[in-house]
């Protein structure tokens, strides 16, 4: 479907940025990294980031530190990355696992072969790129997440089946809420605020995922002590900056 | 990239009705009638529907009589349509076109000779499916839209440049303004309140195009006269039933 136009971006627009997220997500699905559903689910993101004014709000500023705290404090931390996460940001997602000294663990919706062998070879590309020697999970699945059905359940025991605390960037809201079932303190990353892994999520980022990853990067080496974390109240507060935005904006 | 498992949806699934939508867009795609950004431009708008509550609002029920009511009145109406409302609402398209004894233009904004041959064999097939006669537009572009450059500007003289009023379903902005420039009658279909076509419309309907197909079918029929339209109040009351159901969520 690929058309030359369209993957032409005029650093000028005012919304250039956000055109070159979207270019790495057409680009992953051109190399077969990608779902069909990732394209729209990228679109569903984009509308909440667009809400947002595609910023880091506060609120998601004070999660994203709660999130580098218990992400530092934990004795196995792993990092779930599905195709949009390792399209995004695979290369930030290296450096946060290597800064933490922790797997990350390859765990898709759709998982096929081929798509999974795309992802895992793009991966290892960044490690050697970038000197690392982080370990990739999710090629030979020997657990499962108790609760879920068929290749969604699928994981590692030396990645996510044993980790207690789990990044999962845009997770699917079942498999968050069998995270959390299973005792896991899962941090997610979501646009939404009022999607399933937000809610359930131990600290929910309402953040788009490059602007956590750098973020995190910032604050990992500097993590302080977790908090007693309200969620649902960080999540209120993103809904909060919509709403106010949208308040007499045609009167 | 397709995969089997995607394309099964379940009718017990709650997201059953924007589930089958999306399979739409997606069997367009392997079709060749969307460019790339379609799938993306689609989850934008799933996001605001979801933020609608996936349902016709009151006062996008009022646009869209106003809208048949514009339609009906209008001496050379035309709808012009782009890859995703031929793929999601094509069927509706030539009901209505029959209906207002008015042409389709297709007016694509990544145009490409493969794209625009798939589309109007597309919509050649369903007319005659439906024993119509609709008149499709757009093949043989003799006229430009003052204010766009390339193949973005191109429509036809018979079609959408000798239009008094024109339907424009998930139009962009800048064409948009470059038909109410026309001092043409702007009827719009967008899921986004704050989008600039939504904003510069003579008529905004906010709501998910199948839906307003719908019910345009139902209204054309019995369209009264014209009122003096507030726009914007309208796109305002849009904007305050999703900041409502936002409110106090994690009190």
């Amino acid at each position: 479907m690929t058309n030359e136009e369209e993957n032409v971006v005029d650093p000028s627009h005012p919304r250039y940025e956000s055109l070159m997220i979207r270019k790495k997500v057409a680009d992953a699905g051109a190399k077969g990294m990608l779902a069909d559903s990732a394209m729209i689910a990228h679109g569903r993101g984009e509308a909440f980031d667009y809400l947002l004014g595609e910023q880091t709000i506060p609120s998601a500023y004070e999660a994203t530190k709660e999130a580098a705290a218990r992400l530092a404090r934990a004795q196995r931390p792993v990092l779930s990355l599905n195709g949009n996460a390792i399209a995004l940001a695979g290369q930030d997602f290296l450096t946060i696992a290597s800064q933490l000294d922790c797997p990350i663990e390859i765990n898709i919706f759709y998982r096929t072969p081929e798509r999974m062998g795309a992802l895992l070879g793009h991966l290892k590309m960044l490690n050697t790129k970038l000197g690392l020697d982080v370990e990739i999970l999710g090629g030979v699945p020997d657990a499962r997440i108790p609760g879920l059905e068929g290749p969604r359940g699928a994981c590692q025991s030396t990645g996510i089946f044993q980790s207690d605390t789990i990044l999962v960037p845009l997770e699917d809201g079942d498999r968050c809420e069998a995270l959390i079932a299973m005792g896991k303190e899962v941090i997610v990353i979501d646009l939404n605020p009022l999607s399933r892994s937000s809610r359930r999520g131990t600290v929910a980022i309402i953040d788009e995922v490059t602007r956590v990853t750098r973020n995190l990067i910032q604050m990992i080496p500097q993590a302080t002590q977790p908090t007693e974390w309200n969620n649902h109240q960080a999540l209120q507060s993103a809904l909060n900056h919509i709403t106010t935005s949208m308040a007499n904006r045609f009167e």
